[in-house]
């Protein structure tokens, strides 16, 4: 029945990924405009930000949030032990909270697992969903466990909050803001294809793999950097990097309707994985550009409040924000200013999951 | 990774689906005792009501709960319209809101699909999920599009919200009390055997089928009557019949901590039902007792308020809801009342997803 029929013939291999997330997006939003206000319906943003907005007590936001993960789409069935799995399922959601401002208050996880799962594995599952939540104040209260035909489907919803003059949203960047990001990126992405290319494992050697696929399993979003932002109250727009620098910085830009520029000399690359990269004979900057799931955040800063940032950060944390680039006119789009001092469009395609 | 080890072996179909959310609900409970309170973690009750229970502002409690659909396990592939299918989707978890005595606000879905899906189809699936939120007053704020290596998967999450004094849990119910529902049993799950043999469909006629099919694709939860009845303060305990009327009252007993006797003749069984169970030779209070998804409401009344509850429902929805049991003491257990005197052990399991 969901099948497309033979004569429209359209189905979502076609349209991809995008296109398909926008369609939903202006169904559901044409039913519930944004400019009905909060007033009436709670909704303060819906689609399209890390996470909704919603208006709950007087001073206040909930937030919320969700992802779905596909064995064999999301992970490699046999790859990621169960526990690191659960750990990242729920940080991902958290760090979508975090990346606005707030803090992840509940969790309630959905299951679809085969009948032939282990007991033992999917006690280690909860076990990583839990103490990842527990490390950032937020409480699994709910969920649902199903059977599945084949393949585990992992579902985690967040629910946190944020005061309101602490919301940090996607869509407040300004010409003439500078593009920050906390750290390099490109590990996970590493990571990753070493998982998938065993002669490529040996290649690099046991320190850098272990190091890279480390990244991939257990990445470490950045809850306190996110925090000492929102307390700063100088960051204009804000993001977690799980799609890729430039795929990510598209989306900011489009949220905030302006341009941006990256600076191709300041994509900053995890040392790892430039390593996978030179022996797997890739760009480094590729990874960095189009490897999602580093989960450092993206940010836009006002020009006169990027030293405060960039101290405040480096002193509390060890780790100063790296510029990467600009907020500019719209008109001007998205480009990449090579070393060379030309510009090249940003090829703001990552990985879409619906078109191959 | 998931698979059971052939060491120790145990599988989830080996444990079953009870068994199951229970570890799971001690292994998340052992992290964020109840006891520590909703100071702590703003968690008033987590796992095991309809919804989670959650400290928001002043005077009100935040509700969240959530539900997962696997195509072939809870819906027949090309048998359900995708509208329907949203419908029913967003239906079950806003009545799990309504049956603590909730308005649902927010709604986050979030999708698995497989590339050949219909973009079509898509959208109706989600005119059906916009549909039903917006005529019980929720707004769809987020959710998560994915693709899916084989069958659809759907995940719904509601979030509501409830006035402290109106809060109606499963677990308030005490010996004396009444057992009501608000409607008769039985017709979704006779839905479902027809659409699974199509010679008894065509032995009850296309009348009955019709309406017996309606009832499974096109549910119709009493959000009414939950609103009325939480109004009323005169509710103890209450949930919605989701997984068939004997597991319900079981649930509810075991929540609250005490017994429960059923009577027999006085299981409602809808009139399709009846016809259905005739044409199948099957025991038409079988269909009320183990058939789920009709989400009427199994309510605790104390028999002081069943009179103001019966007459109340009875004039605003003229439907008058049914005494079919009682709740009496924890040691004399769950029991059928039989016509002839006898009491039988009530047969408390339901369909379990995991053993076959």
């Amino acid at each position: 029945m969901l099948k497309a029929s033979t004569g429209d013939g359209e189905s979502l291999s076609t349209l991809g990924e995008l296109e398909i997330v926008e369609r939903i997006r202006r169904q559901v939003t044409a039913r519930a405009p944004l400019g009905a206000g909060p007033e009436s319906s709670g909704v303060v943003f819906g689609i399209g930000d890390d996470a909704a907005v919603l208006r709950s007590s007087p001073g206040r936001y909930l937030l919320a949030t969700c992802d779905m993960l596909f064995e064999g789409v999301h992970f490699l069935p046999g790859v990621i032990p169960p526990y690191d799995l659960g750990r990242k399922a729920m940080a991902s959601n958290l760090s979508d909270v975090a990346a606005m401002g707030g803090q992840p208050r509940f969790a309630l996880v959905s299951m679809a697992l085969p009948p032939s799962t282990g007991a033992e594995a999917v006690t280690k599952l909860y076990e990583g969903l839990i103490d990842e939540a527990a490390e950032h104040g937020a409480t699994i209260v709910g969920g649902d466990v199903i059977r599945s035909p084949e393949g585990v489907v992992i579902n985690v919803t967040v629910i946190g909050d944020v005061e309101e003059a602490k919301l940090v949203t996607r869509s407040g960047a300004r010409p003439g803001d500078v593009l920050l990001v906390t750290g390099p990126l490109g590990a996970a992405a590493a990571g990753l294809d070493l998982l998938r290319d065993d002669s490529l494992r040996r290649t690099v050697g046991d320190q850098v793999a272990e190091r890279a696929i480390a990244a991939h399993h257990r990445p470490v979003p950045r809850f306190r950097e996110a925090r000492l932002l929102a307390d700063l109250r100088a960051v204009r727009a804000m993001l977690d990097i799980s799609d890729g620098l430039a795929r990510d910085a598209a989306t900011l830009a489009r949220c905030s309707g302006v341009g941006a520029r990256l600076f191709w000399e300041r994509v900053p690359v995890a040392s790892v994985a430039e390593a996978v990269a030179r022996a797997a004979g890739k760009d480094p900057v590729a990874y960095a550009l189009s490897g999602g799931e580093d989960y450092e955040l993206l940010l836009a800063v006002g020009i006169e409040d990027v030293e405060r940032v960039v101290k405040t950060l480096a002193e509390s944390t060890g780790r100063a924000p790296l510029q990467v680039g600009e907020v500019i006119e719209p008109a001007k789009g998205l480009v990449m200013a090579m070393p060379d001092g030309t510009e090249r469009p940003l090829e703001a395609r990552g990985f879409d999951h619906f078109v191959h």
